[in-house]
């Protein structure tokens, strides 16, 4: 069976974004299980407060996501439009086709956390589209299909049945690590 | 001026203990200000549920807090009492004198998170004030004492007005650091 990370993420997680970029930047012979999960509903499940509903919480985040990207060379910029809710491009991850969708993630990662658009509105949403070369129409139906709705919950939901509460979650081995400061540790049972 | 590292810290936190040995271990030049603080009292200021109020991220917390110890090759048990109140030694640690503190935070440290010892407990706070040299009498008085009282409190709202919210919490340069995961960036900010 080939090594590998499960990478538990969402679009709206800045910690996500940065540990996907140092997955990028310094493991880039890592072979990695993109697992796409809603933030939000997690929270819900685990009765958690992001931190982003808590003042003391998001002002830290803030200055922290940029240390972070200074420190690791990352281009980052703290969407002026946090939270937002990333519920159609989760989606989108889901319904994109299989060869389609590192690109699509990389271009939503980047789009809210390096150029600093708002994902939710539509003419950004058609940028990303336009990027990764995939049928408008064809995108907003897919979004609103009941099959790709339930499979995102039963990915959730799954998730959380694992012990996942939070994101970026890695799991390595059946081990979890939880938030961006444990990839290395991640990465070191890789490698064990 | 001496330049130093403002270290907030809590007994009951397992992450200021693992920060506090990280200090000992790796950085014994640092110039440290130990700054007490409750941390249940900076929660409730901040309107913060703490982990170990939380199922999941207690799960969590407990796993990782044993792979960090033994990242870093630090003697750690998580404590079966975990939470309870630290209130008294917390007090303890203001009441003592000067040339006492070190000790003291020390043997408090050690006993709640390496052997394992419940620190409200009249039994095991008495061996702590055996180790450190402490008359006994005089530290159940000080720590019933209104003006040691107000004093732990003062301190926790001045920390809490300068935005911290958790433990443990490293300042440098009037720069804040939360997190033992962030003391690293912290000891950088120190030797910049």
């Amino acid at each position: 069976m080939t090594k590998s990370i499960d990478f538990y993420f969402d679009f709206i997680s800045p910690y996500s974004y940065l540990a996907h970029k140092k997955l990028d930047i310094l493991y880039k012979k890592i072979n990695i299980n993109y697992k796409p999960i809603l933030l939000g509903g997690l929270h819900k499940l685990g009765g958690i407060t992001a931190p982003a509903f808590n003042k003391h919480k998001m002002k830290n985040m803030k200055n922290d996501c940029e240390l972070v990207a200074v420190k690791n060379k990352i281009e980052f910029i703290w969407n002026s439009k946090f939270p937002i809710n990333s519920l159609y491009l989760m989606r989108g991850y889901i319904a994109v086709k299989d060869e389609m969708k590192k690109i699509f993630l990389d271009s939503c990662f980047d789009a809210y956390w390096k150029e600093n658009l708002d994902i939710t509105d539509e003419k950004n949403i058609n940028k990303i589209l336009q990027k990764v070369g995939l049928n408008r129409d064809e995108f907003l139906e897919n979004i609103q299909n009941q099959k790709i709705k339930d499979e995102l919950k039963e990915l959730t939901q799954k998730a959380f049945d694992k012990d996942i509460f939070g994101a970026p979650t890695f799991i390595v081995n059946n081990k979890i690590f939880w938030g961006q400061d444990r990839l290395d540790y991640a990465i070191d049972e890789y490698n064990s």
